[in-house]
This record gives C-alpha cells, sequence and structure tokens, in this order.
C-alpha cells in the first residue's frame, strides 16, 4: 500500500478491543491510520464518538472502496464469519480478533484469500497482546516444534487465581472476571474451556501443520471444580492451571487438548497469575521457550490488532509454512494416555472412559474421585458426556507428554 | 534468493555455534541448505568433520562466489569485525552470532549496508534461542516501548543460580559454567556484565532507536560478590540477579544500565534460573511481556543461527524503524537516580560517588557497606573506579524506573 497517505480502516464492533484500538490510535498520532467508519449493532447505545462516525448496516461499510483496510472486532462468531468471508470475497485486507471464527472456519478463510487475493491477520485472536502466532509462524518456521502449550485464556485464570491465591469461592471470582472485563459476553466459553480450545485449533495450525476441526479437540474446563478438588490440589503442593496443550508423539501423531491440571511451584506456567497468559513453545533445538503477557484488555489486545494492521498494510501474510509444507497431515494420537484425577458424582463414567490403573481417592458420600489412566480417544468421544455429568477432570502432572504412570507420583496423588 | 536450489554456506568458525548450526542443518535434511566451506583458525586441531570442509585462509571463504551467504562464528570480536566488514564490502549476506561486535560498530555495519548493498543480522547475538530482536523489530515496531531488561547473560545466571539454589561457592560455580560450556573464552565479559552490557547496546538500538557506543553504558557485575551481599540479600528476602536495562523517562531520555538487583520472589525475572535468559519487553498498551528461553548452548544458538540463515535467504532484512523514525535522539538521563548498596574496603568512594540519603550497614571490619542513591552519571562516570576497587554495587528493586526514595524499603534493606 502507498505508505505516504493516511490509510482509512472500517472497524466493526465498538467494544473492548474495538475502543482500544481507536484509543491507541488517538494518541499515537505519528502512526499513518485513521478509523474512517465503525458498524455497530446497537442504534440506541450511547457512544463516546459523534454520531458521524457510526454506521449499523455492515454493506455500507463493505461497499466503501475508500477504506484501505478492515478490522473485525465484534464478539458474536456468527456475524463475524458472514463480515470477514464477505470481506475476503472482495479481495479486502482484514484483520479479525475473533479466535472463534478462525477457529472454526480457518480452511476456508485460507481457501478464500487464495482465490480472491485478500488478506486475513488474527494475531489478537490467540493470547491477547503476546506475539505469538508471529513467532510460530516466523520465527519457528522451519524448526520442528515438539509441544506448544499453555494458558490462553485471562478469564479462567484469573479466577483460579483468585481462588488459589485470596482463597476467594468460584462465583465470586468468576463475578469479578466480568467485572473487570476480562471475561468473554458468554462466560461459559472461558471457564469450560472451549475459548482456549478455539486458540488451541488456531496454533496448530501454525505449529504443526494441521487444520483442526475444534470438534476433534476435547476440552474441559474448571467450572465444575469443587472443593474436594481444591483440597487434593493443596495435597499435592500444586495449584490448578487450565492447560491448552498441543504435542506430537514420537510416531509424529498429534495430542491436541484442553485440560485442567495440577501445576507445581517449578512449572514455567506457574507464573502466568491474574489476567495474564502464557504459552511455552518448545522446539527441537532451541528449548523451551516462554512468552508471557496480557492475555486480555482492551489496549493490549488492541495493542495486537494495530501490529497486524501495520503488517497488512506492509504486505504481510502468513506464509503457514508448517501446513503448506507438511507432506502428511498429522494424525491424531487416540491412543495416548494420560493420568488423571476425575470426580464425579456418577461411577458408571469410570467405565464409560475405561479408566486404568484406578485408584480409589476417599470422598465425600455423594461423589467419588479417582485417579488412573485415559486415553486420548476416550476423552475426545466421552467429552459431553463428563460434562452432562459435571464432572470435573484433571491432569496430574502438565506435562501431557508423559505416558507411563509412574508409581510414586501415584502413590502422592492419593489422599491418605 | 532462488529457493528451488540448495544455497551453499561459508561458515567462519566451528565452535558451540558453528558445530551447532552444523549438527542442525545435518538432521533437517529437507532445509535447502548447505555448508560448503569452513573457515578455522588452528590447523592443528582435531576435528570431527573430513579436512577437504575447511580452510584456514578467511579470504578463500570470502572470495568464493559460489557461496549464497556467510555465517560468522568465531569469538574473537576483532578478527569477526575484519571479515564481517570485509564480507559487506562485497554486499554478501551475512549472519553474526558476535554481540561484541555488533555492539561496537552497529553504526559502521548499517552504513556499509547501505553503501554495498549487503545484509546482517545477528538474532544469535542477543538472548541465544529468544527470538528478541525480531520481536521488538517487527511486532513492536510501531508501538512505543517503555522499558526493556533482562537476564542476557547465561553463564553469569547459572553462576547465581548455584550460589542461591544450592549455596555453592563462586569459584566453583564458575567452574562448572565453564565446565558446561555456557561461559565465553574470557569469563570475565560474563560475570563483570561487558557482555550483557554489548547486548543492551544492541537492543537499546532496536527498542529505542539510539546506537550507544558500549562506553555510555555503566556495567557492574558479580565478580566481586561476597558472602556479605550474600546475606544482605537473604535480609531482605531476595535472590541477586545480573540485570540489563534500559527505560525511557517521562522526559523521554534513556536510562542503559547493567547492574546486580535484589530480585524478589514476585518478579518476572525471579524465574529465569540456570542458564536460561529472559527478557521483559514493556509496551505503552500491550503492557509486560516476558520472553524467557535458553540464553546459551550450540544447539538453542545454533537454532537462532539457522532463523536468520532461512530469514536472509527470503531476502529478509532489519527494518530499524525505531532508529530511522526517531525524529530527536534521545540523550542519556544521567541524573535519574537508583538506590543502590554499595560495599567496598575504599570508603572515598561513597564521596567520589556522592551517595546520597547514605545509611550505614554494620559490617566487617576490612570493609564498609552503604544503602544509598547515586545518579546514573555517577555510575558512568567512576565505573572503572568501582571496578578497580573491587567494590561490590547491588540495585535494591528490579524497578530501574523507580526514583523515589521509599522509606520503608530502605528502612527493611538495612541490616539490624
Amino acid at each position: 500500500m502507498d505508505s505516504n497517505r493516511i490509510l482509512k480502516i472500517g472497524l466493526f464492533g465498538f467494544g473492548c478491543v474495538g475502543q482500544g484500538l481507536y484509543d491507541i490510535l488517538e494518541r499515537e498520532t505519528q502512526l499513518p491510520f485513521q478509523i474512517e467508519k465503525i458498524c455497530v449493532k446497537d442504534p440506541t447505545k450511547v457512544r463516546p464518538l459523534s454520531p458521524e462516525y457510526f454506521t449499523y448496516d455492515a454493506e455500507e461499510v463493505l461497499q466503501d472502496d475508500r477504506l484501505d483496510l478492515l478490522v473485525e472486532a465484534i464478539s458474536d462468531a456468527q456475524e463475524a464469519y458472514q463480515i470477514v468471508t464477505a470481506a475476503l470475497r472482495k479481495g479486502k485486507r482484514v484483520v479479525t480478533a475473533n479466535k472463534k471464527l478462525v477457529a472454526f472456519h480457518l480452511p476456508e478463510l485460507l481457501a478464500l484469500q487464495q482465490e480472491f487475493g485478500g488478506v486475513l491477520l488474527y494475531e489478537a485472536a490467540v493470547a491477547g497482546g503476546i506475539p505469538i502466532i508471529r513467532a510460530v509462524e516466523e520465527y519457528f518456521a522451519n524448526e520442528p516444534l515438539v509441544r506448544v502449550h499453555g494458558i490462553l485464556n485471562g478469564s479462567s485464570n484469573y479466577i483460579l487465581s483468585q481462588i488459589f491465591q485470596q482463597q476467594k469461592p468460584y462465583h465470586e471470582a468468576l463475578k469479578e472476571a466480568q467485572d473487570k472485563g476480562f471475561a468473554e459476553l458468554d462466560p461459559w466459553l472461558d471457564v469450560a474451556g472451549a475459548d482456549s480450545r478455539h486458540k488451541l485449533c488456531i496454533l496448530t495450525a501454525h505449529a504443526f501443520g494441521r487444520t483442526l476441526a475444534p470438534e476433534e479437540v476435547a476440552f474441559f474446563g474448571i467450572d465444575f471444580l469443587g472443593q474436594r478438588d481444591l483440597d487434593f490440589a493443596k495435597h499435592n503442593n500444586s495449584s490448578i492451571k487450565l492447560i491448552a496443550s498441543v504435542h506430537v508423539t514420537p510416531e509424529g501423531e498429534l495430542v491436541p487438548l484442553v485440560l485442567p491440571s495440577l501445576v507445581k511451584a517449578t512449572d514455567d506456567l506457574n507464573v502466568v497469575e491474574q489476567e495474564f497468559n502464557g504459552v511455552v513453545v518448545q522446539g527441537a533445538y532451541s528449548g523451551p521457550q516462554l512468552f508471557k503477557g496480557r492475555g486480555a484488555g482492551g489496549h493490549p489486545t488492541g495493542a495486537a490488532v494495530l501490529s497486524d494492521v501495520i503488517s497488512i498494510s506492509k504486505d504481510y501474510q502468513y506464509g503457514y509454512r508448517k501446513l503448506n509444507q507438511t507432506l502428511r497431515i498429522p494424525a491424531l494420537a487416540l491412543d495416548h494416555t494420560l493420568e488423571v484425577y476425575l470426580r464425579t458424582s456418577d461411577p458408571a463414567l469410570f467405565d464409560t472412559l475405561e479408566l486404568e490403573h484406578q485408584q480409589i481417592i476417599e470422598c465425600a458420600p455423594d461423589a467419588e474421585a479417582v485417579v488412573g489412566t485415559v486415553t486420548l480417544g476416550n476423552l475426545v468421544q466421552h467429552q459431553d458426556k463428563i460434562r452432562e455429568a459435571g464432572a470435573f477432570i484433571l491432569a496430574l502432572s502438565s506435562d501431557f507428554t508423559k505416558t507411563k504412570v509412574q508409581k510414586q507420583e501415584k502413590a502422592e496423588a492419593v489422599l491418605s
């Protein structure tokens, strides 16, 4: 693009992210960008800007050829899908922060860019202000990766920090996260692990060259976390973090999973507290690298969107090198086993999941908890049942690559 | 470059980094690179490769027009300077891992690239395998940065970890760092803070748009760390880390400094242990971001060199946006004050440094220690005197941006 003139941005949505971007551009007057038009939904809402900025008709922005690029920052993934695909069909340059949109439609979004010559960037969709897609895309593009795992949801991490550091009850902590603006409109996305799953799908495409359908990924959250589970974590000198992880097995298969996990004080992710996000990229040669930063909030997310805006104006686009270079799309390692703690009031679940090496943990009479090993395949297949039963499931170690049951660890894991 | 053929690399040096690169290229056979010729110094040394790879004449490699790019991985900065400048004069593409070379000659290296059309990349020169230059160059190029600070020397950090975690004596820990290959050929560079200073100069150019002459930066190390200082740290519930830091003051001036510092358990850098490096980039909008990874070793550093090799083959070059966009080169804030602990057997030093708000700490009879405030200017001006006196100086807080003396902290800082 011509860099000697002010580039005009069409913005969809004026919530936390949209306002964050607007605010940064207002302050950084040397940046050659100007928000020209903002498409919002609710005409009755009072807004901090003059009305001529706003329109309620997406077509008005999509059709406006004076606009150099579009930024999509609305929370509804279905509406975002309509807008982004329509824009890509016109060959536009689009920046989005919508992880659900990208996770569910990446193959189509790639095909549309190819067919119509548009470009889509979405750094803000994963881990807020942390440049993790860019790092994996550019810096680790040619190094085989062993594992990418992290804390990808600021809201649930904030809740867990409040529970473990401040001894606050779950619902009070959730309310706080919502009041502070860390939570999604639908908090279930945060606390049940679905939002983390979306982000994990995106990371997997860039890091391991496979576009996962979200349905392929088992996800579990902290929404059923109870006192019994907190006691178990404390007994094991651990806290609990909601970890999204994908690693490649020695056979070249992938293990993608979102699962609460016991986390020791020595764990890299243990330092990721409050609304922060953290990602560990483990390269075959460079070793584990931790990226930690703000995963939510208007300014951090707005800064990530701005970084994409600048890159897209300089003709940058993702290379998807792992996706394009991968000769054989890696399969999922459905027989990979993990050691988990499972508490449920429906003991039939233990058999459904084919838990092996079971050890019963003394428990409240209305519920039962065991530790045992379970395969990834069974977690994927029966994840809805686990959720419906209101069961709480927890990895005994944040190292999901471990497959062997360590006798000593098992002994420790059992409450006496 | 033509990406359909194998690109030929001329390599200078076959130590830790050179062998790391060679090893990775041997294993990753899909990568279109081949080391064609290796220039080494010592003809008598037994090497793990067939002799026809090697030459002892740098000119032979520099003159060889079949080579697509050059990698400089020798430890002597003066020889590296001769090789890299000669190569840039021929308009070659060069990757270097030599931080001292880049720190001392960046303006000249930039001018040579401009004049002769060559390219120089040096990601491996700062923080080993962590893509920190790339992140600052690309991702934070347009966001004003507030501070960049970190642990940039793996050898001294390894030593400090051994001292604080394992209660090992300093010289035993230093020997171990050397045996493990983390240390520079001249360990003074590591432990006295000079190596960290070189890296800080490079980061400052990319992050704040000023090329610093290393002489402008005060640096202090851990080479005079004594039991008395360890006791002081423990009394303050802190460990000691060697921190390289540059921040911008509210007046827009820079404070670059390498200084051991008390580090609390809650500090972002407290989790950077052993030979790991860690860098915190604090953006005006994105907030603090921690990057932690291996700062030393053949494979991590080799992976960083490889990432540059691939980028340079795809015509990437640093944009130096902050350097080029900065209208007014920021001055150094020589009147910025820091609160320090200083132990020396030469009490005249307290007056030389014009230490203010002095509080004497009860001490061994042959030495005296105080806490007080000192200006950056006095640290720069008198740094040689402090080193010559064998004094140990320590920041009381890892937040070098603080200027006000906090009464309560001072009280805590004084041993009773």
